[in-house]
């Protein structure tokens, strides 16, 4: 009998990582909340975990840099799964509070940011008591600490701490989602299912006009889209960027795998971070000059003179 | 005799860009703190005050998505000059307290998170409270509030709130830096001074694969170089992409208003947001080819041949 | 009364070039026939012609290279039209001599390089004896010299010299052409019709992997179309190249306009040889980012913005 | 022991290729003269002669396109070796003549066009009589036949007929030449010397703008120079073009076999046309990130990452 699998993620429960976290775990699974996007990585890097989980980029807030610069600078790690959680927080208020009694709402900033307009229009005159995770914010509340009457949290949370919730599906932004990965240790990559994508990390290899003209250039010259690109400046070096790329193709593809020599000649780093199936299981459309069989017939020609 | 100048900052008093205002602003300058990014630059906006000053980019932490995403999709504003401030916080004690009486630390969380390593070496079982500000958390310590018995804040706050630092320049990356922006409603642009940097905000046209690959040609054909690229998500537009631009050159240079205007052309939605001196004052390299000189004889070239 | 207009062609009388004249020339025209493509341009250049008229390219041969390098390297002179002319030879033999009786045939060596084929299908056993032009042969048969008993010459030299074809149209590739151009001193541009060609004469900056490809990006970043390119080397400088183009389009739009600036500015050499009517009335295409309006707008766009 | 080799040539014996045929031929080679490009280069397609010799670019009047069509659209030859000659003619007369005596003067075409200026010079008032080459020129006028009193011809032939040259190295352009190429039947592809040519052709795969273009980035993207480009007229398609290109480098380096398997995918037709050593002996300069270890490394980190 194996042994049950064992998660890290960002924690505490009751945040939407866990919530990212159930859609993925088996039942038997050992969760294990971490304090930070990197913590939960180191987890998984230590061997603690077999797996880890944590968000890398938001609809409406962009990559989270956190994810971002421990998946690009911190020991390498591999994405086998995406998981996407639509962004929608509960609004709960401590117990015998009436709405108009609210002065003060406790949430994560970042919560608090994506739903300042909402709070605007329904609770004028709330403040924000910043909390270290919108779980956390619930957690007080239901506890009577904190200093705040109401707390924005995820649906998970407010359930697991026993408070009611007044608003389901509060934001500002409809359609808003969060974009978790499951993490493992470098090890064997899939099959190609036909509907992938490929993260990558590069660094420009100067910081002149043409870097990033060029590096784009080995994608387009072998037709594979980009579905993500995020800049991050690079630690210690002024000037420096770092980019994170999703690309729509699996490793196991030749046009894929030709954009990625390219970049490995060109770029002073490049890291390979995962082929894995997309959640929305678009099927990559393939240009008429790049499908495998494109590519191995070009090469047989090639061999067929150097053999002659 | 004129009014004095009025500015908006992201307050309160005693925060880092309070400290870059200062750099900045005449003697008799009305300073008006604001609670957010976006609510200093409405201010301006709604003609409140003349200009507001923002962080638009952390070496570490990238660039500042509030001022970033108010500038791309609020009212236009325009950058009439960058300050640069190093990063570098103050950590101070709560009257009477030893450092090894530190259980807790208040401040901002990317405080927190650009000063863990240090912590982790100086105060190692010291616990974050999130605070609104870096200045909110000096002035809850000198009030004996917020439930924590040191700060993480700028000189500035530490001496403003009476309260003595411990530590200086704390940081984990040294050289660590803040960019910070003054910005007032669209208007006459300044001449070239050799040494500038104009920045824009481009919306690519479709998410297909060599959208942004034309984008950076348009630049590159030109000889104009990129000194910042910051990728956000669209709001309300899933996989749509608007980036954020800082160029080497004026638009009042040949080789930029060139390049502007393909870009016009060819992307979905460009904004100009300024053209101003760079904070480093380095002059800007024009290639054999890209010249106002250049430009100038290639039309006059052509202009001959159309009226003879 | 005006002067009637002077043409020079390359001669003598009966030529191909001499029946293209006949499609342009009006009926009092002075028609100047010369030894060479050269010696036609120079008449022009000299002033001892208006209008002069020459092979540019045939469709079997590719380009004809005296003509060519007198564009390119004499003194400039500019197309003012272009006018195709079907390849097809008439065979015509010399009087009382059957069709097998024939053992050398008169014509110049590019008509007999152009029918090699037909030849050995029908006269296999003829020998070729050079002329220095094909209606020559048809002169020199007329008159019982040159040592040959068939000739192969333009329908109208074989008319002009008596003779009587044996076969019309004859030719190895059926539906070849030869495109001959009307030039003039420089001067007036006529303006755009819509479907226009026009020509330029460029020589590359340096000898480099790049610089042909940054030619074309000259073209392909304004959408306009190629529709011939010929190399020829530069006299007095080995591995030089200069390259004669046709574009779609005309120097009165603005997307060709632009592309001309870039060239100009970035080659050593640059040289306009006439925007005129294409002979096959083609409307050219113009993508949805280069009209001359799209142009203006990015104009006016950042006009506005350097006078606010 | 060995049959000696066979070679044909571009005839008859005198001629500028025969001149070059001596530079690479065995002693005991057997010579076989032909009467055109395309008849010597058929020799060696049907088995005749195991080698042909035939010029293929001269540095006046540009490409041979004869040679060049044959090369692209007969039966496909492997080219083994190039050799280059200076161009230079010899001035002769008919024994008992004067130079101021003389009325025309025999010689090929391409000879005259290359030597106008210097007759225009020193026998202002000669006419031309052409010839089927510049070795029949000599060998009529030793004979007493064709009609001219002088002959342009190479030195070898004006010798092979008895003739005494009044000038040598005539020619309006001093320092020209013309290259040859030595062929045979497909085959083995010998070891790169690292100073090698490759030669190819390829038709372009529609006639719109970016075609060439998106076929030079081929090269351009692996760092391989192009030493020459000629286009052609693809014959019975009004429009079409193909290109007879050099590049700096050997089928057996990984960077040009890489720009080759691009070509191959993109491009309707290809055809590999021999890799073998630089006449002029230059070391072809490789840039660093384009090297067969660099193409190497980054095929092993794609293996590694494919076989974990």
């Amino acid at each position: 009998m194996s042994e049950p699998m064992s998660y890290a993620f960002l924690g505490p429960f009751g945040t939407f990582c866990h919530q990212a976290l159930t859609q993925v775990a088996e039942a038997d699974a050992e969760l294990v909340p971490c304090g930070g996007e990197r913590q939960a990585m180191d987890a998984t890097r230590s061997g603690r975990t077999q797996r880890s989980v944590v968000p890398i980029e938001n609809s409406v807030e962009g990559g989270v840099t956190a994810t971002l610069d421990s998946l690009a600078w911190g020991r390498r790690l591999q994405i086998v799964r995406e998981v996407v959680v639509p962004v929608g927080f509960s609004l709960a208020l401590a117990p015998g509070v009436e709405l108009s009694d609210v002065e003060r709402v406790g949430t994560h900033s970042h919560a608090w940011a994506q739903c300042r307009n909402w709070m605007a229009d329904h609770l004028p005159g709330a403040q924000h008591t910043p909390t270290t995770s919108t779980a956390e914010a619930a957690r007080l509340l239901s506890e009577g600490h904190g200093g705040f009457q109401a707390c924005l949290s995820s649906r998970v949370a407010v359930d697991m701490y026993g408070l009611t919730p007044t608003f389901d599906d509060v934001a500002d932004n409809k359609g808003a989602f969060t974009r978790f990965v499951v993490l493992s240790l470098p090890g064997h990559v899939p099959q190609a299912t036909g509907a992938d994508k490929t993260t990558i990390q590069v660094r420009l290899p100067h910081n002149h006009p043409g870097a990033l003209h060029a590096l784009l250039e080995q994608f387009r010259a072998r037709d594979v889209d980009l579905t993500r690109i995020e800049s991050r400046p690079v630690a210690g070096r002024p000037g420096g960027y770092g980019f994170s790329i999703d690309l729509a193709g699996h490793i196991r593809e030749e046009r894929v795998q030709a954009a990625l020599n390219g970049v490995y000649r060109t770029c002073e780093d490049v890291r390979f971070l995962g082929s894995y199936p997309r959640a929305d299981g678009r099927v990559n459309h393939v240009g008429d000059t790049t499908s495998d069989a494109d590519f191995q017939r070009a090469r047989e020609w090639v061999q067929a003179l150097l053999e002659a």
